[in-house]
């Protein structure tokens, strides 16, 4: 590996590049209880606007601390999705390692866009934002401390978000 | 390379990115005779829904055994598409290897997002969806054996598919 | 790494897809002058169609010699989207490297989505296409020679378009 890019960062990066598309496969396929074993326990996840994340609000159409938070979510989310069936599709791209911390916390970010396809057959966009992420080591495997989804997309119907 | 991934792996879906951004790049720039020298000569290809494949349904609206008739229904298409002439781009993400099997063949998948483009300059999404792959090598290069196209989205005008 | 893809060749994707990443970060949160630094001084940057780059003409919709006229361009940008505030988020994928030439300049290439969100919150696709670069190296660190931005997508008030 040459240039500015040291080994340590480049490993990272295709590293939890590995993990969002595990990440992404869980939602899109509707395995949402393997999805909430991505986090720690103690996780910190949210979903909210562009606006809010600048001006350093805490609100979020989704917050949640802890993995149970985030599993009942997840089941909220699930049941009311019955609904009115649709599919989604989570395309992550642009991951970056911003920063390694002494206390092995990983500092990364990451594009994501989430289509949304109903009954009529065509597929719309239903979410598209910044993933700010920390991430730690749980028995080697990369787990979410945090996940703050910044949107730029304003959802209408937000009962319906599905988690990005 | 540290943590859960080995480096064989990390190196085999580097190179899988690879190939499918050329793949991408030949499907975009209307070079279907390059196209087809990705497969295998028995290859496997087919269009489906995501409905069909989780049912287990052979049915595609594409379904091609072998190099011939994956040349044969390209030709049809480029022929159809001179009637409307419009413009295609894919997008290739979140490549992932999922397993090396003992007799060299490559497991992987991938998530596609293509954008059709008319006349009228604006740009939509055609199809959005899986790639559900089989790779082997010949002569050291990486060739599709087995490429599954599943998509969430219902095209309408499905004598229009592009290649996915 | 195995196979037909050479160790430099990997690397040298692998550092310019976290090149291409900064240079959305920059743009997405509006730093524009960040953005200008990844230019060289003589830095050729232009945003012109499919069709007018197939036919060799020299024709954009964006057309800077020289990273003076790309700060211009970016300001005079700045100023007229304020009138009507908007968020882009660039999405950049199946980068490749073309060749590595014996002077050290890097040809390479790149899909890229653009998403524009307005005040009523809707992501809409504002521009996708194909970056087709030149770098070099400025103190270690990848530099922008030349970036040509080619797009399918026929924008309306070309007066609103984004740098690319």
């Amino acid at each position: 590996v040459t240039g500015a890019l040291s080994n340590d960062r480049i490993a990272l990066r295709l590293e939890i590049e590995d993990f969002n598309t595990v990440y992404a496969e869980h939602l899109d396929a509707g395995h949402l209880d393997a999805w909430v074993e991505l986090f720690c326990d103690d996780a910190f996840y949210r979903i909210t606007a562009r606006e809010n994340a600048e001006a350093g609000l805490p609100a979020g159409i989704v917050y949640c601390e802890g993995k149970g938070m985030i599993k009942d979510r997840a089941f909220a989310i699930a049941n009311t999705a019955m609904f009115a069936p649709r599919r989604w599709q989570h395309f992550i791209t642009n991951t970056r390692v911003l920063s390694l911390e002494p206390n092995e916390v990983i500092c990364a970010r990451a594009n994501y866009l989430i289509l949304e396809t109903l009954a009529d057959g065509r597929s719309r966009i239903h979410q598209s934002g910044t993933y700010h992420d920390r991430f730690v080591r749980v028995n080697a495997a990369l787990r979410l401390k945090a996940r703050d989804c910044v949107y730029d997309t304003e959802m209408i119907k937000t009962s319906l978000v599905y988690p990005a």
